[in-house]
């Protein structure tokens, strides 16, 4: 048995945030609090720019009732960042953690974060200063490897398929061509999660598109025009991270179109791309792609009634739809990180599905390199042949992350 | 009292659907079967259109298990249309009423089918034909006259509150400048509910800007500068409907600027602007105007998070969100609409409010004429004299439609 280590304990969190990230954090403050070795809880304002600023809250001190709160409020309650510390600052970090006798760090995040907590674990034991270090998973983009399923998808799933079944349900009473962008930039789960939406044959979306297949504006616009040809409308669902044959980003594409097809005056009013400090090009908060779509379908099929939405923050933050199990297992993996730490073991949480009919979770402690700067893709069983349909068998994946859909009905059906 | 008028009923849904749109068509067919002056009551497919090409359905044969479902359904069950009929149309519309023995209108949809409501009732006048029609009100834009506030708009506004308490989460852990675009062409009301986000000072949204205000780039710029300022972070929420000092629709100015500037080759794949029947811009379904708002702050500010949002249809069709209030009054309305008409009145239904602390709604029957075609502006005592906020006394008006908000914290405040 490892000796108990006792001292202080810092956690983080990281990137995008989801709704149900603070029940992570809730979870690792109620496991905190029940084990001696850790003395204090201090939080990190903004993950590792608040470490290297000693920028803490101290959380042990937030009465039980707030943390209630805390949990069921959506976005990173202790402030995120998108910053990707360089090794100086990675030794700064260090220095703080000795400075205030820290032994235990948590942080949340996708794989840029598990990435962070592994570089800090070497340089930890290089430097001989005994400490555990445990990362716990977010993402709305489900893309962490070694998982089932991370938290934050669940609900970001829910949300997206109430959407498209609202969108759908629009667009039957107006028919015509709807292009729904969906966050996910290198892995499509997300786009995948609307094929939830459809109930029946008839019911859209008709056409899902992700980032694992290749995408052409031929196949596309034959794809559209074969579906509203069927339908008499077609509802579509476009990952924002569609790439051309060769990997080039759809989004991007589109932005640099209409970054210099613009006169001099107004070059930067549009599509301006932005790197992230990770090198991801910037794909949410911009209209460019839907509008980029639409614009090619108006051009390739005469149908008058055209539209694009890109659903934005709105899918990672919306407040008052999570997903009960994704809530559940968010706090959960808080809990078991701090379990696995006291224990003396360094790792990610991963979240692992029992084999059987009823759904049933359980919980790993697997290396940091193997989730550190990785990405996990859709699976190719879920993915029609044809490129640009999910497969039903995704049903039996994703339904029970996202609990029961509400009940819809048609008049006639 | 009047002689009772026996004969069949017909109804038809109008416009861009609500969540709670078939609340009102549920009601109406409970309503009309307790009546038996009605014989049948045949629901029109997309509107007039269906009229026209006696393309019905037979309400009565619904089961009233389906019927539940249907009520709880986003979009227009009979679908909808957005066709404005002509006088030889409407003269059809008259000849299929005659041949069907149809005694009794009732059209559910915005000021546009009140107009719709009143030609008709005019020209069946003029015939001799003797028929009621009631107008029963639809909108999320919640611009009717005579009505305190339009079924559909207390969902429409529980989405947006939602929707931006989340997004000024998200903004608040990764801080920067947002923009959200919000639904309304030429009334601000459901821009206005999003007020409702905030619940105490420094939370977003920090600036609001309705259509019933004049928008300059110059003071929207200098404005956003100064919130960023006093919050390290902005959250804006614009109406799609905002318009420069002359009138002119930002968003059409955006699409047109995008539009021209792009090369030939490229001249139809943005910002393709696009009028309704009714000769309105289409506003909805393109992401230019928040995409255009970023590109102004770029420009013009020095901040490295910039990003826009559209809400997009998701306000008016989302499943599963509908505010309790409005599903309530919904089917009220409907109810009442088949009560006024077999006692031998027409009008458009009105929603009207009780003085007094508590909120309680009644029902009034008012003139067509007092509706039709009319657009009721959000009262300039909601709107902040900078132009650019909300007053706090619309939370009195805004929060009894939109219902009790799902309950947030932060770590400390």
């Amino acid at each position: 048995m490892a000796v108990t280590l006792a001292g202080n304990a810092c956690i983080g969190q990281s990137g995008g945030p989801t709704v149900v990230i603070n029940q992570s954090l809730v979870g690792v403050i109620e496991e905190a609090r029940k084990h001696k070795e850790i003395k204090k809880l201090l939080g990190a304002r903004h993950g590792t720019r608040g470490i290297m600023k000693e920028d803490f809250i101290d959380l042990f001190k937030i009465p039980g009732r707030r943390l209630e709160l805390v949990a069921a409020t959506p976005a990173a309650a202790l402030g995120s960042v998108r910053h990707k510390p360089r090794e100086e600052e990675f030794a700064v970090m260090l220095d703080v953690f000795k400075k205030h006798n820290i032994r235990y760090y948590f942080y949340i995040g996708g794989d840029d974060s598990a990435k962070s907590a592994d570089i800090i674990t070497g340089m930890a034991k290089i430097a001989n200063y005994e400490m555990r270090v445990v990362h716990i998973p977010k993402t709305i983009d489900n893309n962490l490897m070694e998982s089932d399923h991370s938290p934050g998808f669940g609900s970001a799933a829910r949300f997206v398929a109430c959407a498209v079944r609202g969108d759908d349900l629009d667009n039957r009473s107006l028919p015509g061509i709807k292009v729904n962008v969906i966050m996910g930039r290198d892995a499509g789960w997300l786009t995948a999660a609307t094929v939830l939406a459809r109930r029946k044959e008839g019911d859209g979306p008709h056409l899902i598109y992700l980032p694992e297949m290749p995408f052409t504006i031929e196949k596309f616009i034959a794809d559209v025009k074969e579906a509203y040809a069927k339908y008499g409308r077609c509802v579509v669902c476009v990952s924002e991270g569609i790439r051309d044959p060769q990997g080039k980003l759809w989004g991007a594409i589109a932005g640099r179109q209409v970054a210099e097809a613009l006169k001099d005056e107004y070059k930067d009013l549009f599509g301006k791309l932005e790197m992230d400090a990770f090198g991801h090009l910037q794909l949410s908060g911009t209209g460019v792609l839907a509008d980029f779509l639409t614009g090619r379908i108006k051009e390739g099929i005469d149908v008058t009634r055209v539209r694009g939405d890109t659903f934005g923050y709105l899918q990672r933050s919306f407040v008052g739809f999570a997903s009960k199990v994704d809530a559940r297992e968010a706090r959960q993996v808080g809990r078991v990180a701090v379990k696995c730490a006291v224990k003396g073991l360094d790792g990610s949480v991963a979240i692992k599905r029992r084999a059987g009919k009823k759904y049933k979770a359980y919980f790993e402690l697997v290396a940091l390199k193997l989730v550190a700067g990785k990405n996990k893709e859709v699976s190719k069983e879920f993915i029609c042949p044809s490129g640009n349909d999910i497969c039903p068998s995704f049903r039996d994946y994703g339904l029970p992350l996202v609990g029961d859909l509400p009940e819809t009905a048609l008049l006639e059906e």
